[in-house]
Formats: structure tokens, sequence, C-alpha cells
């Protein structure tokens, strides 16, 4: 029993369809008329399957198979089929619909399998909408609430929570609708990884260890705006030296201060009045900071903080760090890892156990159930663009680790 | 025989009234409303001394004293009296209120002079209207003819010719108006330091040797835009800690392996696509280089072009420097020098002979006539903004010292 890669390769065909930037990538935002297309053409898949379908308040759509009608928890298996702008035909929908190809191998094989198996297709994962992203496994494990979607402002202007309404929603129910640790006892997302660790390494799947935690922080350095002809060296406050200084330290600190899994980036810098002939008056980035061990999120942190003082002091600037954002590190269950990499050296699968250093839906379920996650290549670890590319024989291989691997804990 | 300052302080009242942005520093760009008021304030006080004024095509300003009728070459003094958006009171305008002060002395107090003394008034110094700078001076020693007006467009969209036939000038007429070496002997501007020597060193005024050359170049970077999370350090093309790397290396430079009168300024750079949680994958900046000597420039050059190779190789990235702007070191004429610095020693003012970092007006002429400069203090360097001030108690000593240096010279 294999999975049907080109069932696997039609559904992506035909779910990418639904495309608002045909041909500079793929464009599919959540509650969208993209959305609203692949929705209808996937539930009708799962309804073809015989699943029992729910859609909750936030729009995720929960597909059940549960032929033997019994009342264990269930296996649960998905991702998000929402993309950023202009991104890639794989990120998410690689998940779901190896899901749904799972399903599709149970019953045509008539698979005996005591657990029901279920199919979770998260909304706003990707927070296109709104810059905040997973709404809907947030909404899910009660991290959001129906009140809080109406604080959160689209990037068109109208509260997500009118947006979500608009769509259909009744999202006024998301909040009885919360997961309840009884209904799954595991939950397994397929994903890209888009990393370039697999590709470079020229393996076709990665089992995921531990979902990387981050602390974001905003830098500001403040000199003094000055002529760049008449300023002599010696009387410069330039905010753009001292902030390429502490830019350069980082990756630096990164790669030889943390622990092999930190890394840091600086990925925005706003400098004023950026003006080819004045010295910076003013510069503003980003740090963000991520491990799989808090120890390598805390080490990088006090670098971070240290330079950013040393330099202030040594180019006369003012400084401000703020920590904008926080996640913790997510440890996945041990029990489905070995379930996976068990399967993977049997049948001598191309594989590393890894970390993810992106964070995603699944991640915000590890408290409440078993978590597990299966990695497939993306090449040149290209992601979130229209050159994101996961080739089918990896895609195929991953959705057979998938397909055994809920068999096997479904018994 | 001393400048009168109130009378100085009574012209930058009156002129800097007529600006755009009362309250946010000073606002008066050429062929603006603002600048016709300052003209017809200035061009009355010229009739009022009863000087022979001229408008040329493209609206500098010529106010000629002649009292003898003489035929001998004159000797002119001026600046401009436009600002940038949101600049300073006495950028320019202290150079033209000085000479104003000059001519009402030399009347009031009927010295003899042989010369006759002329203002210059230049147009557009700031190129607030195109981002093309000094294109009174440029016009008026022939390096912009009336043709190349046509193709440099303002910010508002329009051809700098349309703008300046709209303000009533006569702008095919500034071909057959070209500066001739035989008009005028000696050329002086006094003008603001516009950088921090002066004030830090505790002088009132600057007698400047050399005007600054400058290189300009706009440099690219590119690597691989990838997720900040899902990629480890050893597998990044991060264009931003290239471009820190080469930012922090030539103020290094500039300082260590220039020749002391060398400066190198990163002011502006462009990150794309500028996101927090994406590595970046695309940097342009732009590295201005000057220095009074010709040498100086080619060391720094250098080196900015090995240290963007370096890098680039370093982390894997493509590059591109180019050229942008390049204006050459101007030598002003000794015999001016010498006059100003033996009146400064005579007088016992606190001064030093100095290089100017900022191009100027008076610089075009270097090639054409004995140009002359003369700064006064800069409180703190600053310049182009709200914050700009120069002491009254220095500018009267400026003065003072041009009308002593013209009297001399027009003997």
């Amino acid at each position: 029993m294999e999975a049907n890669i080109e069932r696997i390769k039609n559904d992506i065909d035909i779910v990418t369809s639904f495309n608002r930037t045909p041909g500079n990538g793929c464009t599919r935002f959540s509650y969208s008329e993209e959305d609203r297309k692949a929705r209808e053409y996937l539930i009708n898949e799962m309804k073809k399957l015989g699943l029992e379908v729910r859609i909750d308040g936030v729009g995720n759509i929960r597909g059940k198979y549960n032929p033997m009608n019994s009342n264990y928890p269930s296996v649960m298996m998905g991702s998000h089929i929402d993309t950023v702008l202009n991104g890639g035909k794989f990120d998410g929908l690689v998940g779901v619909v190896s899901a749904l190809e799972v399903i599709r191998q149970v019953k045509d094989n008539q698979i005996s399998i005591q657990k029901p198996l279920e199919i979770i297709i998260w909304a706003e994962e990707e927070g296109s909408n709104s810059g905040i992203t997973m709404l809907g496994s947030k909404a899910m494990t009660g991290k959001v609430k129906a009140e809080d979607l109406k604080e959160i402002k689209s990037f068109t202007g109208e509260s997500m929570y009118d947006l979500m309404k608009e769509f259909g929603l009744d999202v006024d129910a998301i909040d009885s609708q919360v997961f309840r640790k009884d209904e799954v006892e595991y939950l397994i997302e397929l994903h890209v990884e888009q990393g370039g660790i697999l590709d470079s390494e020229g393996l076709s799947v990665g089992i995921v260890k531990a979902i990387a935690g981050m602390k974001t922080y905003k830098v500001t350095l403040e000199g003094v705006a000055n002529h760049a002809g008449s300023t002599p060296m010696y009387l410069r406050n330039d905010a753009l030296v001292g902030a390429s200084h502490i830019i350069t330290y980082m990756e630096d600190a990164a790669k030889n201060k943390g622990l092999g899994t930190t890394v840091a980036t600086v990925g925005k810098i706003i400098c004023e009045p950026n003006v080819p002939n004045i010295i910076p008056g003013k510069v503003v980035f980003y740090v963000d900071i991520r491990d799989v061990e808090e120890e390598g999120k805390d080490i990088i942190s006090k670098e971070l903080i240290e330079k950013v003082k040393e330099n202030a002091n040594l180019y006369n600037l003012k400084y401000d760090i703020e920590l904008i954002g926080e996640s913790p590190v997510v440890k996945l269950s041990e029990k489905v890892i070995d379930t996976i990499e068990k399967i993977a050296i049997e049948r001598s699968y191309p594989y590393k156990v890894m970390n993810s250093g992106a964070v995603h839906d699944s991640g915000m379920f590890a408290d409440l159930t078993n978590v597990g996650m299966i990695f497939v290549p993306s090449i040149g670890g290209r992601s979130h663009c229209p050159e994101e590319l996961t080739r089918f024989e990896d895609i195929k291989l991953g959705c057979d680790l998938l397909l055994e691997t809920v068999i096997r804990l479904a018994q």
C-alpha cells in the first residue's frame, strides 16, 4: 500500500488553480474567494470519502473518518491551505492533501483501525490578512477568543471578526468550540521544511523533535544626523555604523556562542533620514532569535543587549531595546517521534530527526495531545515565494510515512 | 568701521519671515512665493544702495556697486537664499546679508576702492526642487544649459525649465549669459560651516583652503531571502550581514587608512524584503566618500571595492558597485587665503585655516577666478535642520573679516 502520487498531484493542481496571482506565485488568503473555492473542493473530497465534516467559528475544517463508530479519541492529521502573498504551492497544502490521501488509502484498502481518523485544515495560518499568524489554531486552543478578533484589524481596516462574519462564519461560537484534551490522542502534521537542511543533505524526510521558540527585539539607536561632507569622522554619532556593528556581531554570536541550533536574524532595518549625504541620525532594527533550547535564546538575547550597550557607548548613541514578541520552545511527543522513526528505519527512508525553526499550528497543541511533525524538503530552502518547490517523490515518501504512522497509532 | 550686527539680524529676520513652514524650521525653495518675497526685499535693499541689479535666466541675482564707474573686474561676494525642507535660518542667507552689509559699510564710510563690488545671490543651491544642487552656479559657469533644464524634472513632475519660466525667468537667455573670466577678479563666499569643527574648537571663523571632492557609490548585494527560523546559520546568504561588515569597515578605513581629511558615510540603506522574520535577500546602500586630496578619495574607494568583493565572496552574494556621482577637489586661491589670514592675525580673531567637506557654489568658479571662503561656526555642527544655529557675534566677526578682505582686494 503506497500513496497515489498522481492523486496528490491532482489535488495540489486543483487547489492551486484557486489563485489570486497566477503567474506570480500562489496567493490564497483565508476568507477570500479563492479560499472559498479551495474549501468547496476539499470538503467535497472529504464527503466523497464519507467523512463527517464540521467547520468551526474561525473557519477551521474538521473531517472525521469513523467507520467503526468508535468512541476513541481520534488520530488527527492536517495543516493549512492559506498562503502568503505570492507564496508557493506546497507550504501547508501538502499536509492537507496528504491527509486526504491517507484516508483514501485506509478506505480503499479496508485497513482495520480502532480509532477514528480526522483531517484538520487550519484557517489563517500565515496571518496574511492581519499580520497575526495561526489565528485558526490559536482560536481552536482557546488562545484567541471571539472578542480578541474584534480588536485585530485586517490590512483592509476591518476587524478579523467582521471579515470572518462576512465570510459566513459563526464567529461567536468559537469560544464554545475549544479543543478538548480527550478528543484527539495524536496529531501529526506533514509540512514542507521551509529551510535547506534536508535538501542540502540529500534527505527525503525529516522527523521533527522540537519547534524553536522565539524572541523578537526591536532595537532603536539615536545619534545625530549631520552633513556627510563637513562632519569629520571624530565628530560623528553615526547610528548606522553602531547598528552595523551589532548586526555583524549577532551573526557571529549565533554561530559561535549559540548552541548550534541557535539562529539570529536582522531582517528589517529602518534608517533615518536615509539620505546618501546625511549621517544617519536614527536606526531601528529587529532581531529575531530562535532556538529549540530556551538556553540558546537566552544566551543570544544577553549578547544582543550587551552589544547594543557597548556600541551605544562607543558611538555616543541613545538606545532602546524592546522585546516585542516571544514564543516558547515546543517539544514534540517522544512516542510519536519514535513511531515515525521506527518506520523510516524499517523502510530505509533517507531521513533525519531534526528541529523546526519555523512555528506551526500543531505546536499549539503540544500541551493538549501527542504531537508529531514530518518534514519534506524545500529545494534550496526556498519558501514563501513563487520558487518554492518540493519534489513529488519526496511528498510521496512523506505521505507513505504519514500513512503508516497513522495506521500504527490508530490501532 | 565694523559690521552693524543689528542690521544683519534685521535682514535675516525679514528674509526668514518668508517661510513655508513656520514653527518647523525654514523652508524657502527657489522659484516659490517665499523666494519671490525674499528676492523683492533683497533687490530693494540693493537698489537703495544704488546697485545696478541684473537677474539672469536661471534666477541668479547680481548687484553691482561701482561708484567710480571703473572698468576693472569686480570683487564679488555672496551666497544663496534657498533652503532645504525644514532647514535653518543661516545656511546661505548669512553670506548674502553680510555682502549687503559690506557694501553698506563701504558706502556709509565712503571707503575709497578702485574696483567695483558685486553681490551674487545664486538660485537653487540646495536643489530642493529637483535633487540637483547648485543649478544657479552651474548655469552661470556653463555647466548646465537651458536644454539640460528641460530634462531635469522637479519633484512635482514638471521640468526645471518650465518651473523657472513660470517664475518669470527668461531661461533661454542663460547660455548667452555665461560668466566671463574678465568680469570678476575675486569671489568671496561667507557661509556657515555645517560641520562641528569650529564650534568644538571654540573658534569664530574658518578660512577655507580647499573644498572636498566627492565620489558616491551605489552598492548592491544580492543573497537569498529565506525563512529566519528554518534556515540554519551555515545555509544563509544574508545580504544585510554582508552590507553591515562593509559599513563598519568603511568607518574604520576612513579613520585609519584615509589622510585625516577623508570622510566616508553610508547615509542610505534599503533592505529587501525588510521583514523581521525573513533573511534579507537584497541590500542597496550608498557610500559617500570625500576628501580635499584626490588621493584620499582614491584610497578609500579602493578599500570599498575590495571590501565589497571580500564580503560578497564570504557570504556568497552577487554584487554590483556603481559610481553614481563624482566631483573634483577644489583648491581655493592662495592669494585670497593669505589676505584673509593676514587680517585674522592682525585682529587676533580666533580662526583656523580649514577645509570644506560640503560643496559650495563658489567652488564652481575656482577655475575662472580667485575664490575664497570664510566659514562661521555651526553650533553642534547642526545644519539643514530647524536646530541650525550660528551666533550673531560670530557672524559679525565673519562679516568684519569679509569687509576688510574685500576692501583690500578692491584696491
